[in-house]
């Protein structure tokens, strides 16, 4: 892997073009906190797989449009290079492009709007690193987030905009017992692929696979805990009662996948007591986004990942030396 | 008074259960900011006597649970022992688990849910407390509202979760005139009883002589400040024209009370100035906590002190020198 | 203009009333950014021009009255004397006074509030500009927005406080097509004049001539980013497809007109780059004024200057060298 690694910066070193790749591959690696041209491509090909498989080549597409749009504005805003090359400034544009494709109608509009939103996301981006560099505490994916309902909301404003594939907008309404089925092992192993494929806004069970390589060319524990993560959320949630496509479906999981890679192998050292603190917080992951799902609804907007970054902000804001 | 407390802390020095049960009730005297377990005991009574008497009994004890969870998840994370020992870990624990016990009906994965959310209180305590040390302002109840509004949302999406008891999910209307009852004598006292034991989510009126002199025996500002934040809240509410039922039953005096104990008698020195600056917060809490339901209503979630904490937060902000 | 200038300063150093007008007048001048008291005079003029047209000239009175209590207030809390003399304790005060007195039926009570209004809102003020400090950003209009909002919400609860002109509570729905209508020309250059007006929450498009002139007489750049903004709104807006009515009112142009001025003339020195990165954020706020209008409507309240404070906000914060 080191070979493979050193082979490509070879290649990268004396081409612009080649960097240009680069920082972008690195950018889509990023999404799940990988700085690695490989781990990006895998996850590349697996965002794209899925998308095909679901009939909708237009989020894989939008997804890379974002991510293109915003690498050019980061030059033109002359960001910091270092953090510019590690992919820092793709990964909320990337996940902007494939929100805004999943949950929009294709049109001439959508596609300037896919233009726009990565190019933002960057702004985004600086703007809530250095609030949060105050407490020495990553923007994760907020300017993902907070970008991306920002332009989902104002397609109720504008004709020009369809956002048509949005959750409906709905009143709170408890859900019934019935709707929680006992999962059969099918749907369990369903629900934890998904999960982790969720985190790229799709329910493809295999391309999980491609994901968890990607993860694992770059960091064994992130690969580790991202399963454990998936592992964990769908057992809650199954133990919480709730309704089972929502669990087969991963859309309660990927909060808490990124939560525990993030908590456990990416900004605390692997160690016991990280590990519990880790679980803990996976495990409010899927409480708080069973929360979040509520709290959206009257708005008919989807959670993304506002709950993988209200919980990992919670639980790195302590500061705490966990050893 | 002070021989009592010699007598208690000499009790405490070499046991460590006795340390233990201190650090608990200095965190239920820390609810109004009193760092005295004898305030703490003063104040457990009171809640046991309100639960007991609504029949609710599981209130006082869902209390106790997630404030010892608290206590533990705060050793375990080797938290700042000093402000562990003053109760600083244990109040929004306390508070948290009143409010799950009052809103969501007993069974067993609600115990499991009080002592986890108690657990994790803690750690959203360390967050907020170490954001808003930046601009040298404590963080109040805030870990108690966060927590409590993201446990009590999560009801909705999980059948195991019965959050029965919560507000109904409602739309936005204004009251009617005709609500709004003279207020008879007997009313008027009690409104004002109540707003003091709505602090601990309790409508007892006769508990409040509890409060009071458990606020008393540590702080006498503190107990005058309680009572005259709750006429102040109830003559504001009348003059504007609230719901009668509102009134008597302290909902919208709890915040003001807690504003003007935290203003007029914890953060600033008492002086004339001071006194203005804690009524315009006390009469403004009236209006916020007006503002609070309505805000809420859409999400069918209860306003808790979210009130004070944002009014008094935008009182101490200023970090004005009022002598 | 500079001998203008002179000649009322030289009015005003003698005369401890002559300088309470000063600051009264600059904070009216601040609304649009501007630290000299014959712009705060032409806004003054225009505004109250619009609300006698207008057959309400409560809101005039209205502004001024929350203004007088806002800078007594500022002299009550010995308020910072420079930061008081540039007006800065009162532009949110008057745009308070405005809103109340233009979405709240008048009575005495109303009244009342303004006063309290005003006054508070130095308060919020000092307390967003301490927590903004921390990344060397200005609070904008953010105190406004939130007292307002707070205000306007309370008039739900309380019978006292009829807040009959507010937005109706709505369910989100996306806008049909063919609310769309084409934009005649006078449509057009309406659009852009109350875009202008709308700054002050007033839709006449004569007085935004005075407007435009209060800005140029204390700074050409500002003058002409309004005009921009607006000419951007009205055409984004329109390209987007948004309701004709809602252009042609200025209420999808003001928060970009701000976002103007502040971007292009106040916060950053006018060059090539920041032309583009004006641009970019005054299109931006097009967008987001259509999300944050869906993101009220569960709630009934107006998004005043919300969209402007959140969008100046992401483009100050990253603190960029765009020369």
């Amino acid at each position: 892997m080191k070979a493979l690694l050193a082979w490509w910066e070879g290649l990268c070193k004396p081409s612009k073009f080649m960097r240009f790749v680069d920082v972008n591959l690195r950018g889509i690696g990023q999404v799940m906190f990988q700085d690695n041209p490989l781990s990006g491509l895998l996850f590349f090909i697996a965002i794209g797989w899925g998308s095909y498989a679901a009939g909708v080549p237009q989020v894989a597409i939008g997804g890379l449009v974002a991510l293109l749009a915003a690498t050019l504005a980061a030059y033109w805003l002359r960001v910091d290079e270092a953090a510019l090359n590690a992919g820092l400034y793709g990964f909320n544009a990337y996940l902007v492009g494939l929100a805004l494709t999943t949950f929009m109608a294709p049109s001439t509009t959508m596609w300037v709007y896919v233009v726009f939103g990565g190019a933002v996301s960057v702004v985004v981006m600086l703007a809530i690193s250095n609030v949060f560099k105050t407490w020495s505490v990553a923007a994760l994916t907020a300017p993902f987030v907070l970008t991306a309902w920002l332009l989902l909301l104002a397609t109720n404003t504008f004709s020009g905009l369809d956002g048509g594939a949005l959750p409906p907008v709905g009143k709170i309404e408890p859900i019934a017992a019935a709707a929680a089925d006992p999962l059969r092992v099918g749907d369990f192993v369903g629900g934890v692929f998904t999960s982790i494929t969720q985190v790229f806004l799709k329910g493809h069970g295999p391309a999980a696979l491609l994901l968890l390589a990607g993860l694992a060319v770059n960091s064994i524990p992130s690969a580790i805990f991202a399963l454990v993560g998936a592992l964990v959320a769908v057992i809650t949630a199954h133990l919480l009662g709730a309704e089972s496509e929502l669990i087969t479906a991963g859309l309660l999981g990927f909060n808490p996948v990124l939560t525990a890679i993030a908590l456990g192998a990416v900004f605390y050292q692997p160690s016991p007591r990280v590990v519990v603190y880790t679980l803990v917080a996976t495990v409010l992951s899927v409480i708080v986004q069973g929360a979040m799902m509520t709290f959206l609804t009257p708005f008919g907007i989807p959670t993304l990942t506002a709950t993988f970054v209200l919980v990992t902000w919670l639980f790195l804001l302590p500061r705490l030396k966990l050893k």
